[in-house]
């Protein structure tokens, strides 16, 4: 496949002829939320959940993981004000189908022996979960858990079904 | 501000209604892409680059750091195919605003001498940058010198206008 960045001015164009008066909004989110969810490509959180640009702060990795994030949720609540968490995972999430060994073994065997790889990958814990809905509520509870975190933040953990677009709240 | 997760169902229901046959599409991203870009709330990085369900990962954090998502970026590479990095920061980003001890300050101060709070924070570094374009070659240079990303990676990186919605490449 050819590489794509060499389409994103083409297809930015749209957005910045219907701009409009975007430009006037301000950095701090206005709705004081959070969005932590899945990289996954199937996944649009501003559509699925009819957010507009200014509204949330959305922070996307793989699994939608909030503990690996910890240093860019302080920066929204110390910084911007934001006073709202909610996690969601999803259905068919990549994270439920392998354990960090399988992914340490496949950077391994595609580096043929090179130890530094082999030190850096032993080294990576990839985060991958077996139950959806417990990986919610582990997010969750830790969020609440966690002394960093401002303890008068409103957690939710939330579920997105990848089959029909529904999201539908955990805990 | 009353929590906004109260309405998180009613505003999906739209998305529902016109879900159509995205049930079907793939885990893989269809255009073997990643975009790394900030939490930033004024970005929808899906309507400025005109993506859609099924095309990119996207991963977002504080300042948009691909350093910081090593774990991610491997996942996508090795499981899921994808061949390609564009990394975005913004104009106005808040990490060009402080420094990690403005922001250790702040918590600590708010924990009134916590030391475990103290110990905690000062442990974490912000990523924060003073240069905007320095950051994105730093973050490219980063993702090309990384013995954990893939060498046949394609990685371009940009900066995007919060105050037109404007993309430029910058390396």
């Amino acid at each position: 496949m050819s590489p794509q960045h060499t389409e994103f001015v083409k297809r930015n164009e749209p957005y910045v002829a219907g701009f409009g008066d975007k430009a006037s909004l301000p950095m701090p989110p206005s709705k004081k939320l959070i969005i932590v969810t899945c990289m996954d490509a199937r996944l649009d959180p501003a559509a699925h959940l009819g957010l507009k640009e200014g509204d949330a702060h959305v922070i996307r990795n793989a699994g939608g993981n909030a503990k690996d994030e910890l240093r860019s949720i302080i920066v929204s609540q110390r910084l911007l004000g934001t006073r709202e968490i909610a996690v969601f995972h999803h259905t068919g999430c990549g994270m439920l189908t392998f354990a960090s060994d399988d992914i340490r073994s496949i950077v391994k065997d595609a580096a043929k022996g090179d130890t530094t790889v082999s030190a850096r990958v032993d080294a990576i814990d990839f985060l991958e979960f077996k139950d959806l809905e417990e990986s919610v509520k582990e997010d969750v509870a830790w969020l609440k858990s966690e002394p960093l975190i401002l303890p008068e933040t409103t957690v939710t953990g939330w579920v997105y079904d990848v089959n029909d677009g529904k999201v539908t709240q955990v805990v």
